[in-house]
């Protein structure tokens, strides 16, 4: 805190641009911090306009739900419609497609992703997306796999945001190369997750010690794909720049809390990418449009935990923190 | 507005009628015209009384749902039901309809649609209906739409009002002389739909600029049938009027909005062409129950929009616009 402010004393004149690579080289983060963070947040989100149609706040992917898991893409999806997208679609297995579409209809679900030739009608969605999150509830069965492979060729090859969390990491584990390079990945593993995809990718074991340098290494040595090591603090690092997603947010450790996060991020990616080119905002510029994404989603989703700890405690749920997304939302980032 | 207030004064004395058209050969809106207009809804909504038996406030059939869409016929029949009608039926595929049944215990669902020899047991229900919706959640498999075909020739023979919206739009592009001349019917197209409708039966596209110009032709075009051309105004007419839905609304742009509109006209559809013989107001008598239909659809969808996004931001989906469907109606319609 005392080197940030002494940095902003010294450094006031020279540009926000320098400023910010300096406090962040130190990782500090002070109030004013955050409001520099929290106006990058603010730039990305596109404002609501009356002669808009529908579509344009995105169409997002979810790419999961199998045999056992149903729930985590639920939360993604109702995440990201509920943090602005216009529409959002599920690809999942055919017996977990109507207890999704169940929870909900808002959501459009597509019982596609354990079919044995399904290729063409993936490919024929996924071009419609404006970006995607692989990997809630997507188990790790490698029928689906093989879809999933198709998926990912198909959404690199069209330049799509994309964010990679659960048993998505783990099916990039078993070959990162398929993911190296592409920069508007970003990978949400948590501390088992990371451990693993760390060795397969660098055929070591993480240090104990620095988890940030070990975080900005492993991006690195993906060819600068976005890292958000989820934890205590949430870690985000693009190989270059590091920033730390450590808002308030509760104990409780329910399921379904990275649901929410890699939801939201999946719909803050795909508005980060656009509004790339039509800001100013010099955080934004400099941290780029992955970064930006995922700390927002972090700061979104420890938002919604506080305010929903604090009406539930213990008994709070993922529903509950998505009942919060509204609030939570409008107190961040409302202007 | 000031070419709206002197035609009222000059023209003072003469019937409401020749006012009426005045005002909208010019297009303009003002508050009085509001006053007209509310009252022409007002004029279509049954009474409620003690007196009445269970359906003659409508029963009203949703034609659509399908392997990927379910929400949008759920959205359109659970409208329709809050909107007054008395029975709400849903005709879809075998697979659609537990899901469909699922998200409400209000609405009869039939599993009928993708069914090879469905057409005695489709004609039996579409006899017993008062008006129905065809297309949200319709897709467009080939096999689905042999029998909406037999539901579109049952439902013409017997008079009923009938709703186009969606890929029940699409269906009629593929050959528009099915509902050619039949002046019951309210096709309700987005931007891209009325581009390929106009195309289809145009032979051309629609020409940049006069959007009620073209939207009047096409709709003379198909012999009369009334045409809601969505966006940011809804553009209605019936090929002899123009009115304009342009209450205010929301900037939020979720799916499934379309098919509160849908769900709507239909049962304002079903009142107004009772109503036609049952009361004196003019404007009714000039517009038409389908043009009255698809003004008070409008009106109240937007409305809806409007308190929704009061309550919940860019979080608002359009359930909770069904929510407020009491509320608006009772605002915008209630003496």
């Amino acid at each position: 805190m005392a080197v940030t402010k002494f940095a902003h004393h010294i450094l006031g004149n020279v540009s926000r641009h320098l400023r910010v690579a300096y406090r962040f080289s130190y990782s500090t983060m002070s109030a004013s911090d955050d409001e520099y963070l929290g106006a990058m947040v603010r730039a990305i989100i596109p404002p609501l306009s009356f002669s808009q149609y529908k579509g344009q706040c995105g169409r997002i992917g979810v790419v999961g739900g199998c045999k056992e898991y149903t729930g985590a893409p639920y939360f993604a999806a109702i995440s990201l419609l509920k943090v602005g997208a216009d529409l959002s679609h599920v690809f999942c297995t055919e017996g977990a497609a109507p207890v999704i579409k169940s929870y909900s209809p808002e959501l459009i679900v597509h019982p596609i992703l354990d079919k044995s030739d399904a290729t063409d009608e993936l490919k024929e969605w996924i071009q419609k997306m404006h970006a995607l999150v692989i990997g809630p509830g997507l188990g790790r069965d490698p029928k689906l796999f093989e879809n999933v492979k198709v998926v990912l060729n198909e959404a690199t090859e069209r330049d799509l945001p994309l964010v990679i969390d659960a048993d998505g990491v783990y099916f990039l584990t078993l070959d990162p190369s398929l993911i190296q390079n592409y920069t508007r990945a970003i990978l949400t593993p948590n501390a088992p997750e990371f451990k693993r995809l760390y060795s397969a990718v660098m055929g070591e074991e993480p240090p104990t010690g620095d988890a940030q340098q070990s975080t900005k290494d492993l991006s690195l040595a993906l060819g600068n794909v976005t890292i958000v090591r989820k934890g205590p603090e949430d870690i985000i690092s693009n190989g270059e720049h590091v920033l730390i997603g450590n808002a308030e947010g509760s104990p409780r450790r329910c399921g379904g809390q990275g649901d929410l996060l890699s939801g939201s991020m999946g719909v803050f990616a795909h508005w980060a990418h656009n509004a790339l080119n039509q800001t100013s905002n010099q955080e934004l510029q400099v941290y780029g449009p992955t970064m930006a994404a995922a700390y927002a989603a972090s700061t979104l989703t420890r938002e919604c935990s506080r305010q929903a700890f604090f009406h539930h405690g213990r008994s709070m749920t993922t529903s509950d923190m998505i009942d919060k997304i509204h609030h939570s939302f409008e107190r961040l980032f409302s202007d």
